[in-house]
């Protein structure tokens, strides 16, 4: 075994050290690792400008995702701090329930255990997901791309180091260095409970047919607005602009707009007031819309996550067409209806199966931070653990404690006693 | 396409109806299966019987599983009773959040989707899971093994005209006829959400092999009995024998006895008063039973799940030993201490990782029905999504409603409003 394999496998013992202390602690480490950011913050920049010199002529989307600046750093201590705020996740009682007279079942929260993080360029990832992790007492395993290692290596030093302030064992946080090392870390069998994966979807295909443990990826995102026939032109307009023009990258940017046929003289409007964005459109959207830049949409433009300030238009003949073109296409991240009836919005609300469902909202709030929950693993389409942007909720598990007297299970059953089951 | 991916397909709409019905159609639902299903004792055992017939020189075990009388159907209508009164694991609130005046955030629980359950011998879990799996509005596609074919479609044939009776599409209902069908399955991409595997670990490993959705497997248990110096006599026999006699096949019988050193003198008295277990003892077990069946056992013993009533035994200088052994040799199922000193098992309680931890009570609790669940799906011994015996709270997930009034993501900010993130 090698150093490196030692140090994965020196996370968990560590970690459990940190499980099992107390809310206290975990919030002051927050605490102080926001402060040792801000304090650390010229040496932070200077690593992070040596990242970008080396960068340079990568893909510009890259180089800007790898940037950071005392904004932003401020912006990732405020969110630590909210992280910090936040009520306790683990101790959390979900069950508590006398089986019978001296039988007492326990259901708690405790830590998932150790959680890895395999990002491209965004080294603010080390910050929010560390964050999350050491809040839940977990140990984490971090992997950052290769232009990003200057910034990721200090950053995970300083929440190293904070974990040693406090008196922690800082063997909870490792930062792996390069791609031989997170091999070994996926040939291990027991290096890391669930891998999240941040990056492109290659990446995050690559990693789930080479991990043993379950890899949550940050998801593909074809989102949807529905301009119903009841939508107000000023808030279609606004909802439109963020959706689509706030960060187009992001994988809850709006792909498609279906308008209701009734709906469809708002879009003249919207494309004039929208010349950043290149439209596509089905036939009707490109009737609608004479002497506009429309061009025509193919079938698979529907399929489509551009990742770009493109958005393809359907004019549909109802509410209903609407929702079978979402549940056909969508992804199942976040959809959304504008429009002033309650009684579409009410439908559209109960009947669209997705991890996010908006009425009169941008689809830019699906984000860990914009729902308060501080920091976001990632943003989960699965349906299995968790779903949507995923918080302290999706790093812990639950144990079962059973505080008995003596009894035998076959004490119980039609010739014997009868359970009680009464929640405390 | 053919008819068994019609089938397969028609399920996912079927279930979506249902889960949009009522806390108490929901409830009738299970309240009339459980009806129906002692008013067709007659027919269902008949068509059991013909199983069993069919299944002579098959291995014992398996044909007593497949095995169904009147006093397992009562026992099973009295379970689908029990899920039917629990609370509605649909529409629970986890979040509700005004992220500002105007914008509502709620998260609510949502059927899963739809289940597959694979099994071999077992019939009584039809009525198990399929109760499980409509109360929380999911869909479910079974696949029974050949040997309990009759049995299997005459019980999914009740639930579907269940399903019926009470103006429910029967089609949320599908039994598999073959391996050919489970194949089909298996395929298609969005057939199921989570399969459950009760088998054998080969059918298991097999099921997660193929499938491209999360297999969630009967576990495997390797549970300990830890007596502690301070362990009453007579509770420790009427515990072991419970863990290791009352069912020796189940995944939370007990596979090793850990015995501190000042506790060994206790078990000469354990092995005499069990002869039907077959010892298997470390040198020291094996010197404090002399005359005694106490045979030697070997590394591999510490890492077996015997299945069989057959329980090894090693004496341990002290409670951190039993730890220790527990954390290498544990299958993170159920592990127990007996004991009267309350700082060995507050310890003991804290310090194992295990999905459930016990103080003087049998591993055999490890049990849906006795945790009074209603019914089980299975025990999970991972960590994600659900973790210990599974019931209605594993067949849920999350979706979330925003509810605005034209809000766009940037008008939030450093130069625009703030969030409220005030809990409702």
């Amino acid at each position: 075994m090698d150093a490196i394999d030692e140090a994965i496998l020196a996370v968990r013992p560590a970690a459990r050290q940190l499980g099992r202390t107390g809310d206290g602690l975990r919030r002051d480490l927050l605490l102080t690792l926001a402060d040792r950011l801000l304090e650390a913050g010229d040496r932070i920049l200077a690593a992070n400008a040596e990242d970008l010199a080396a960068a340079q002529g990568l893909a510009p989307a890259l180089v800007h995702r790898l940037g950071l600046d005392r904004a932003k750093l401020e912006e990732l201590a405020k969110g630590v701090r909210t992280v910090a705020a936040l009520k306790d996740p683990l101790g959390q009682v979900r069950v508590r329930r006398l089986l019978d007279d001296g039988l007492l079942l326990t259901r708690r929260t405790v830590p998932l255990g150790v959680l890895a993080v395999v990002f491209e360029a965004r080294p603010d990832a080390v910050v929010q997901i560390g964050a999350l992790a050491l809040r839940s007492g977990n140990g984490l395993i971090l992997k950052g791309g290769a232009e990003a290692a200057r910034s990721t290596a200090i950053l995970a030093g300083l929440l190293r180091a904070t974990l040693a302030e406090l008196g922690q064992d800082p063997a909870a946080l490792v930062n792996l260095p390069d791609r031989t090392a997170l091999d070994r870390l996926l040939a291990l069998e027991h290096g890391a409970d669930l891998i999240v994966a941040r990056g492109s979807k290659a990446m995050v295909q690559s990693l789930q047919a080479r991990s043993r443990v379950p890899v949550m990826g940050h998801a593909e995102g074809i989102c949807h607005i529905y301009l119903d026939r009841s939508a107000d032109p000023a808030m279609a307009l606004h909802i439109v602009a963020d959706a689509k023009l706030g960060h187009p990258a992001a994988c809850n940017a709006v792909e498609t707009l279906l308008v209701h046929r009734e709906a469809a003289p708002l879009l003249p409007g919207l494309v004039a007031a929208l010349p950043q964005i290149a439209w596509r459109g089905c036939p009707l959207a490109v009737a609608h819309t004479p002497g506009l830049p429309m061009a025509e949409a193919t079938e698979q433009d529907w399929d489509t996550e551009y990742g770009a300030p493109v958005l393809s238009v359907k004019v549909v003949p109802d509410l209903d067409a609407a929702l079978a073109h979402i549940a056909r296409h969508g992804s199942g991240h976040t959809e959304a209806i504008v429009g002033a009836d309650p009684a579409a919005a009410a439908r559209f609300l109960e009947e669209v199966d997705a991890a996010g469902v908006y009425h009169n909202a941008s689809t830019r709030f699906a984000d860990g931070y914009r729902y308060g929950f501080g920091a976001e693993v990632g943003i989960s389409t699965g349906r299995l653990h968790a779903r949507g942007p995923v918080g302290l909720d999706g790093l812990v598990t639950t144990k079962d404690t059973l505080e008995g007297s003596g009894q035998s299970a076959a004490d119980y059953g039609p010739q014997g006693r009868a359970f009680l089951h009464r929640d405390l």
